[in-house]
This record gives C-alpha cells, structure tokens and sequence, in this order.
C-alpha cells in the first residue's frame, strides 16, 4: 500500500477510537454532573465494554502493523503524524503488557470506586473505601510491573502522567521546597501581621455566583460557544475537542471565593484545550502535553493572576456591583490579603498558595510508600493523620477531612499528585518569562487577559502533544526548569502579605 | 449448540449493544442539556460511528442465526427472551432493508439538522432550515419505501411509532374529535364565564421555580435515586435504564405553571420507565411500549390529575408557602379555572387541554400531505399558517411561532405527533376504569399518588414491551380503546370551567 493510503487509514482508524473516547468522556462527565446516583452500575458495565473497544484499537494488528509502516518511512509522512504514530506506538507497547479482561476490570473498578468513596466521604466511613482502594493498588501495581519490571513501581506511576519523572527528582525537588516553605510559613505564623478574612463567609445565594462565575469566565476570554459550566462537589475539566470543553465548580453559601477560584483554576485547564492547534483537530495529540503542564496553567490562572495584588484590584469594583450587601465595605488591598491568607489547614483544595505543596508532599510520601509496599491500606488513616501533624502542624478530625478528601485514588490516579506542585513551580518561572514580553500587571490590573492568553496560546497551548512536556517548559521559560523561581516567587508574595 | 448457551450468547450480545445505546442516549442528553453549542459537529461524527457499530449489531449474522434459533425453539425459552427475539427479529428485518451507508448518514443528518433547527427557530430563519427538513423528508420517503413498499408512505412512518397505526384509523379518529371539540370552542368563546389567568404571569424567579420542581419530583413519588432534572429549551424524558431516568424542563420567569406542567408532564414518562419489571432489566424490552402509551401516561399526570380541580386544591397552600408573593390572593378555584383556560393559540406544548388536539390535527394534516407528495418543503409555512387559521382561528405572526416550534422534524420524527392525542385520549379510558378500583379524587386531593403510581404500575408500566400496545391499552381499560372516553372527559370538564 502507498504511504498516502497508509495514512489514510491510520487517520480513520484514529478518528473511529476519538469517536469511543469522546463517548466514555461524555459519560464519564455526565456520571458527576447530572446522572442520579443508582445509574452507577449500568454505567459500570457500559464503560466496561467501551474499554473493551478501546483496548481492541490499541493493541490491534491493523494498527500495529501501520505503525510499523509509518515509522519505517518517518519522513514521508508529517509531523503530526509522525509524533501520533510515535505516542501511539508507545501506548501500544505498553498496552498491550495488560490482559484485555485486566484492562476492562480495571476501568470498572474505578467506576464502582468512585460511587463507593463518595459516598464514603459523605458518611466518614474509610472501612467501606478500603477494600476498592486495595483493589485499585493492586491493579496498579501489577500493571507497573508489566510496564516497566525494571522500575520501582511508584516511579513506574509517576511516569505515566509526567513522562521520565521519578522518585530521585521529586525528593530533590520537594526539599529544595520544603526548605523554603517552612521556615517561610513559620515566619508569617510568628511574626506576619493579622489578616482579616472574616467577610469572605458572608453568605452569598447560589444564583448569584452563578452569575458570578459568568462573569468570570468573561474576564477569562473564555468562548463559550466551546466551553461549558457545570456543578459537581469537586471541579474538574474536561474536553472532548477544542470545540467541546465543560469545566465544573461547586457552590458555597459562606464561601463564595471557593467557587472563584476554581472557575479561575478550571478555566486556566479550559484555555489550554480551547487553544491547542488547529491543525491537532481530531488528533490524539489535541490536548495538554502532561498533567504537570496543565496544572502550570490552571495554578498560574488561580494564583499568579487570580490572587495578585492586580487582580483583586481589578475584581472588587465588579464585585461589589454583584455583591453590593456582601462587598461594599471591602477594599482591593483587604480581598488581596484576605485571599492569601496563609495558613496550615486540612483540605488541599481550599488551601492556600504558600502552603499548597505541604499537602502535595503528604500525598507523595503516602504514596511512595504505598508501592514500596511499606504502608496497607489499614495504616494509611493513621499515617496520613501523622503526616498532616509533621508538615502542616494541624490534627485531622475525621477521614472526611483526612484521607478521604480527594477523589483521585478512586480514579485510580496514583503518581498525579506530585503534578500539582510541579505546576506552580513552572507556573512561577513562566511569569519571569512573560513579564520580560509583556506588560502582565498592567493587563491584570486592567482585566485584559486577552495577550496572556495569546502569549501562552504561541509559548504552550498550540503546541498539544506535539511537543514533549520538558521540550514545552524549556520553551516556555526560554531556559530549563529551575524551582528558584517558585520559592522565590513564593518568598517576595507572602514577606509583602504579611508585613514581615 | 445447547439452547441454554445460544440464549445466554443472545444476551450478552445484547448487553454490549445495550452499551451503544447507552452511550448514544447520553450524548443526546448531553448535548442539549450541557454541550456548548459549538461541539456539535464532532458530536454528529461520534454519533455517526456509535450509530454504525449499532447497525451492526441489529443485522449481524450472528444475531440473525441466534434469533432464528431461538424462534424455532420458542417452547424451550422464558417469554422475556420470546419476546425480545420476536421484537429483535422484526426489527433486523426492517433495518437490514436499509444500506448502512444511509443509516449513518441519516443518524449524522438528524444531529446536525437538529443544531440547525435551534439556531433557525431563535433567528425566525426558515429558510436555513428547510434543506435540512427537505433532506430528512427524502431519508424518511426512501426508508418507508424499503420498509414497506406496499403501503402509503405516511402509513409506514406511523407504524414506527404505534404498530399497525394507519391514516384510515387516524382520519376517523380525528374526525370523531375534532365534531366534538370544534363546537365545544366555540361554546366556551360565546357563552363561557371570563376566566382570570393574570396571577399565571407574575414573576417567579428561576431559583425559586427550582425548588418547586423539586418539592413536585416528591408529589408525583418519582425516587430521585433514580431520576434527574435538568433544563433544556424542551422538555423531554430520556431514560438508559429503570436506574437512571432523566426529565428535562424550562423555565420562564413570567409563566411559573409552564415549567411546571413541564415537570408533571415529563414526570409521567419517568414513572413508565422508573416502573418497567425488574425482570426487564438490561433488556431492550424494559421501556414504554409505544409513543402514544408513553403519552397516555405523560398526560394522564399533566392534565387528568395536574389540572384537575383535586390537584388544584392539594397544590395552591404548597404554591402560597414557596410563592407567598405572586399566591397569596389565589384561591384553589381561581387556580383550577386559569390553568384551564382554554382558548385557541399558536405553541402546542402551551396549548391547553381542550384545544391540544386541534394543534395534533394540524400537524397530521401537513404529514399527510407531505408524503403523499402533495406539499413541498417550500409550500409548508404557508400551508401550516393556513390549517392554524381554519382550526384554531388564529394568525401565525412568524415561523418561530409557526413550522419551526417542534423540534420533533429535526430529529427525524415524522408520524410521531399523533401519539399525543391518542395518548390524551388512551388517559381518559384509564381514568374511567382507575375510578372504580380505587379512590381516584380522594388520592389526588391528599396529594398522595402513590397508590395510583402503584396502580398504573400493576396495570401499564410494569411490562414494559413485554406486551404491545393495544393489548397493554386493553388490560388497562378492561375494553378496546374507544375514544368516547375522551370527549365525554372533555364535554364535562369544559362545561364546568365554563359554566356552560
């Protein structure tokens, strides 16, 4: 067969798998956001043989074999679908390590997980999680012994959502961290001044967030002729295609700032997917190059942009207008300390920008551990308790606020936490970047996002997966990853906040 | 091979295109409840494919030798599995009629047409519609054609909706309806009392109207478990098994009772399909068992109950506690005579009960003449604008308010419309048997259902398409459908609410 028909084939093979995606995407998402609850084993089953589906595309002999077609004759063909044949390749090979019926079982799981630790959260009950969460540890292990048998397992997992991250430069990296965090937090706890917060609890209607969030996504350039909004408990994004985005957030009466931030976080996620390359459409390598990536946008939205000093300045006016009952005795200077009042807390998500990576590393410990084989899962409370005490200072009063608070093992995502951090870290040197090509705090302080937008859409979205993860940093940041820039970003923030 | 194995191949045959279908009903609901307008075109090629493997499924070899397996051998299997081969069988014989190719083609026209048909009817732009309709006319002209080249055209497409329904049928049923109704009208405008209807349009803010929907899922005893509400333009029902159901509503500051007869209207069709035998589960046989049951039931809780002076009675302390405002001056009469106001008008879905059918009539007429090749798609405002006229007396202003209110065309639905009266007039039979078994006005005025949801489920929902409709309509009423029910039901009511 010609090349051009190779091609050919492989693109509506490609497109075939999208359409078995975009499937399990939608109901996935529709499962959180609008699905009652008893629909969950019916769902188990539907996305059981979807996985079947998809794991047949995968690992199939027509597929491997054009593959080997293209690769053979790399320069022939362009570069998209030079590095689709090259991603797909790998997945391939990694793939196909697993048993069809392991696959399938494993996708079940973690939809029946997922029901299961909800409702667990909601009923502080860690003994009903602990047998899916077993399960899920399982699975993973087993599968990062057939991935990569070589590897500790744990460095195996990392690999998957940041390719070549391991143990080895996540300790390096976290204290480097934790040796600037600490004695910072300590500071801002002895000798910070006092910040009032007090108003961001003043009850806010639901419908009137709601209009909020609007608002925001307005602020955001976000179109929202490709973006949606939802409410599910914990926020997320989701993409089926550039031209098919759903971010979702929840709502607080007493806590109107949660819902905020996570548009602002949500929407810096859905900026990405909406902007990656016209010519990716379609393409398995329109979307974010990695988790760690990504979350480089949605933090960099969140807390370099959506917690500066610019911002707040910019908001209040807008806020009060929405909020007049709420907001009319608050200044710019009041919100901008009230949102970055740093303080040891219990829940990841609610917590604040200094001491978001302490959370990060209880997680990374409990989870390097776990596939070391040195923790059960009938030591993790007490472990993850114990953790808290050491790097935040705080005691855990119940698995709802402790071990049970994140969704993600549920997901069976072990190895994605360490993303998050990573994420503010190159978040924090892509400012130093920017700041040298564009005015950044005259846009913010004037609600102009667009050349942000554009900046990042030229320096990081278009780029997809065409691009590896570091190859897009490096790009980004004009120079190689350098976590000086976070803690010194962190560092100059929070010594004005507090006064010190 | 043993009948046991072929049977229990069938099923898991049937399992994994209950997956398709699956995923398929919920991009549908996605999409109008969620989907950001501008992901519709990778929808229409996601549907596209999913409706492919579908097709397959329903004309496979295997399916075909199973089925004829089992139908030789009918003796030897459970009557669940009878009837799903008989259903299976009928239904491989008429799609595989259909080239694939079209089949596709035909499911990615009616997603598309669909999203065309939205933006058409906001923009008052029937002429961007119109080759759409004009294309789906042609699928549905060639399909009746492979269908059953014997009958009329029109009399092929009614029968998808109710077996065996033919125009002959139809043209005495209507006839009987309309000599009844017509004169009726025409008494009430002459010598009915002035009804006052102008509380209905106070303004009721959404989120109030939300909790109302809510408060009324819990008067129709619909277990939200299992049942979701969202908002659509127009409201539907949509259900992926007796697990999940969803019902869909609007809603309209200055017109609270649309939403909710929106609510009690979709909440009937959820109670069908929330009711179906736990036996039916997983199987194709477990929903309504045709169009115009499914609307018997709808509207046996919209209007036979919804706007009976019981209900009427049982709501208005329930409206005056959640609407103190807008309710307060509202007597339980004011409110039974204003939600049944009845007077000729443009929108079917706001029509009342009296005047509903005249709209049905209109919409039978024009598919009628439509397939009998008599009108042209260029011909069908007018011809529409002129059949309002001659039945309701009134002028159609624009094409939103005319041909391009329905959604129904866009989805490829022709020969559906008639479902709705039939339904109203299937309700009214019920009624008259329900009333001798149980204390129908009793139950209603208590606002306790739950004894009549529990008597349509022992005599409708229960089993599903386990029975056909006639025979379902029969054991209901304990007689064959006769439509004198109906007009009698009318006769009294109207002549009470107008003091005729």
């Amino acid at each position: 067969m010609a090349m051009e028909q190779i091609v050919k084939a492989f693109k509506a093979d490609l497109a075939k798998q999208d359409a078995i995606h975009h499937a399990m995407g939608v109901l996935q998402y529709d499962s959180v956001t609008a699905m009652p609850k008893g629909g969950y084993e019916e769902l188990a089953a539907t996305m059981g043989y979807l996985s079947e589906l998809d794991y047949k595309f995968q690992v199939s002999t027509e597929r491997k074999e054009m593959l080997e077609q293209i690769l053979a004759h790399k320069d022939e063909v362009d570069s998209v679908t030079r590095r689709e044949a090259e991603e797909l390749s790998e997945e391939l090979e990694r793939v196909s390590k697993i048993p069809m019926d392991e696959y399938v079982a494993y996708q079940m799981e973690q939809n029946v997980a997922s029901a299961v630790w909800e409702k667990a959260k909601h009923e502080n009950d860690y003994q009903a999680f602990k047998p899916h969460l077993e399960k899920l540890i399982d699975f993973n292990k087993r599968f990062a012994g057939y991935f990569a048998p070589e590897k500790p397992v744990y460095d195996a997992l990392l690999d998957q959502f940041e390719k070549g991250l391991t143990m080895a430069t996540l300790d390096q990296y976290f204290t480097a961290v934790r040796k600037e965090v600490v004695p910072l937090l300590k500071a801002t706890q002895e000798k910070g001044r006092a910040i009032d917060e007090s108003f961001l609890s003043r009850p806010v209607p639901v419908h009137m967030q709601q209009k909020f969030s609007d608002e925001l996504m307005k602020i955001l350039c976000i179109d929202r002729e490709y973006c949606g909004i939802a409410e599910t408990e914990h926020p997320f994004t989701t993409n089926f295609s550039k031209h098919d985005v759903r971010i979702t957030t929840h709502y607080h009466e007493d806590a109107f700032v949660s819902s905020m931030y996570s548009v602002i976080h949500e929407g810096g996620h859905a900026l990405y997917e909406l902007h990656t390359g016209d010519e990716l459409l379609g393409s398995p390598l329109a979307q974010g190059t990695s988790m760690s990536v990504h979350e480089s946008q949605s933090r960099f939205f969140e807390n370099i942009i959506g917690r500066s000093e610019a911002f707040c300045a910019y908001l209040l006016p807008r806020l009060q207008e929405l909020f007049p009952q709420q907001m009319q005795d608050v200044t710019a200077e009041k919100l901008f300390l009230a949102v970055n009042n740093a303080k040891p807390s219990l829940i990841r998500t609610e917590a604040d920008e200094l001491t978001y990576s302490l959370h990060i590393m209880v997680r990374y410990e409990i989870e390097k551990r776990i596939f070391a084989g040195e923790l059960s899962v009938d030591e993790l409370p007490e472990a993850w308790n114990k953790l808290y005490k050491e790097y935040l200072g705080v005691d855990v009063p119940d698995d709802t606020h402790g071990i049970l608070q994140d969704s993600h093992w549920a997901g069976g995502m072990f190895g994605y936490f360490p993303s998050y951090s990573l994420g503010s870290a190159y978040a924090s040197q892509i400012l130093a970047r920017m700041r040298k090509e564009l005015d950044f705090d005259g846009c913010v302080r004037r609600g102009e996002l667009q050349p942000i937008v554009d900046w990042l859409t030229e320096h990081v979205f278009k780029y997809g997966q065409l691009k590896k993860p570091g190859e897009v940093i490096e790009l980004a940041c004009g120079a190689p990853f350098d976590p000086t820039f976070y803690t010194d970003y962190l560092k100059e923030k929070f010594t004005k906040v507090f006064a010190l």
